[in-house]
């Protein structure tokens, strides 16, 4: 096996819905990115070795590639299970764990379980995100959220995620939005975000009706014409992402990681400090450095 | 017109999806029901008056006939609109502000709206279902629920009701039993409730989580084989019922009075000890014993 500082290596994030990777020099640049609509559900059982091939073949050619792949690929509907990491886990306990799909030349990143009073909580592929988070800023302690369709709030001592939870956030966002009787008062797009309406939607969710309540008054807000359309759909989100900071024991003044994409991370600055927190923003990039420092961890120590 | 004791009363509850009548004989007894799959969803803008001869006309027909209805034919969607009757209201308050329809013959009854921090609340037929209670009950002073699709919390005081919430505890079941991720661990049929699933949801719930990340436990004791099936959606029925209890302030020890259709007021007797309220359950006849109760303060006062 070639040395590690000379291996490239193919940086995979395999989620629900999209595939993209990143090729790395050995010098640690990222040299091209790709992405493609095969997220795992469009893949059937048995077919992953087959796509993954066509998607990434010419990066996996020079002798000595190798590639990691962080994501729902490691789910049991993906490649092959990649049994989850309990924590406390550091980017050490997950190198370790590694399923390897071709022993030294593709591996999946397990995910990481915890549990809350006898109830478990998992994620898979934000670990990594928050490993090369953690590797940006040069941090060994925080508070980290990843919004999403499953917002995931990880708390890292020490360099260890020591444990984490999952908020349904954009998924309950996207039911009423679009399932619910709500979507007959909001506007079939969402146009231009509301920054007034959004905060005032926050505000509610901070008072603490709780969303089953507070929801209903996307409704009434409409029907007495005290607000429309489009500052409709951004009280509902300041509704629903006012519940996530709700719902949880937050130290005021304390600082929190957003990682995400920019549009999403950006609603979560302006709602933070609603709640008496500070907010620190950091794209998408994070999987890949992630990724990257995980596959320096591994060269020293394994296999 | 015929004096007020010798006129028969057509009742009639017309809702979103249903158009449920009672006849009542001038002496207060029921003499026949009936039910038709004609909710106002159901029928064109204009067409109401059509509907309504169709299913009723045999009942209108006796001289001094007249008819009260309930429910979301008063809305902008259906017959005529009944513009809300502000809380406190009491049923003489209701009474004085029908909508006729035809004068002295078919009037609908007006919802009521209220206030919570500058946020509007409204419900349109469970008031009618509340002053039915109360008759029943003899009481003039409560906390009543009527659990569905959008459970209503209504306290009364001197007969009045003062203030209520809405909570969209059955749609947000509904929306997570059909539309969610969690759809794809649960059962396609709600098969026998399990009460002991029920109660761990409640209690869950009642520790105050929020829904938003209770609910993704009904993913995770699936994929950790530590719940399957049927009991999972017990336990997200119990989830979605205990955070109606845990979102709102309520004396503990006190009475609460639940109407709708046992398979559901059922739930809400197991679950409202777990917040340390008793529960008294009462049938939907209760709308038939406000309508017959509004109907009687109507030909004392008016018109």
């Amino acid at each position: 096996m070639a040395a590690a500082a000379a291996r490239p290596l193919v940086a995979v994030d395999w989620g629900t819905s999209s595939l993209r990777g990143a090729l790395f020099a050995p010098d640690g640049r990222v040299l091209e990115e790709q992405s493609f609509e095969r997220g795992i559900l469009t893949v059937e059982r048995g077919g992953f070795a087959t796509v993954f091939e066509a998607c990434f073949d010419r990066w996996m050619r020079p002798p000595g590639s190798f590639c990691l792949i962080s994501g729902m690929a490691g789910s049991q509907q993906g490649w092959r299970e990649a049994p989850y990491c309990p924590c406390p886990a550091g980017q050490p306990d997950v190198a370790a764990r590694l399923t390897w799909i071709e022993p030294g030349r593709i591996a999946l990143v397990p995910g990481l379980s915890c549990e809350h009073g006898g109830v478990p909580d998992v994620m898979r592929g934000e670990e990594t995100q928050v490993f090369g988070a953690l590797q940006l800023l040069g941090l060994n302690d925080g508070l980290l959220v990843l919004p999403g369709t499953h917002s995931k709030w990880v708390r890292v001592r020490a360099g260890r995620i020591e444990n984490f939870a999952t908020f349904m956030t954009g998924e309950f966002y996207a039911l009423l939005r679009q399932h619910s009787i709500l979507a007959r008062t909001l506007p079939a797009d969402d146009a231009e975000p509301d920054d007034d309406a959004f905060a005032q939607g926050v505000a509610r969710a901070l008072q603490g009706p709780g969303l089953l309540h507070s929801a209903f008054s996307t409704r009434t807000l409409s029907l007495f014409n005290r607000m429309a359309g489009p500052a409709l759909a951004s009280y509902l989100s300041g509704l629903v992402i006012g519940e996530e900071l709700r719902a949880q024991p937050l130290d005021a003044g304390s600082e929190v990681i957003v990682i995400g994409a920019p549009a999403l991370t950006r609603r979560y600055a302006l709602a933070l400090p609603q709640r008496g927190l500070r907010a620190r923003c950091l794209g998408p990039e994070a999987t890949w450095c992630g990724l990257r420092a995980l596959a320096n961890t591994l060269h020293q120590d394994a296999p």
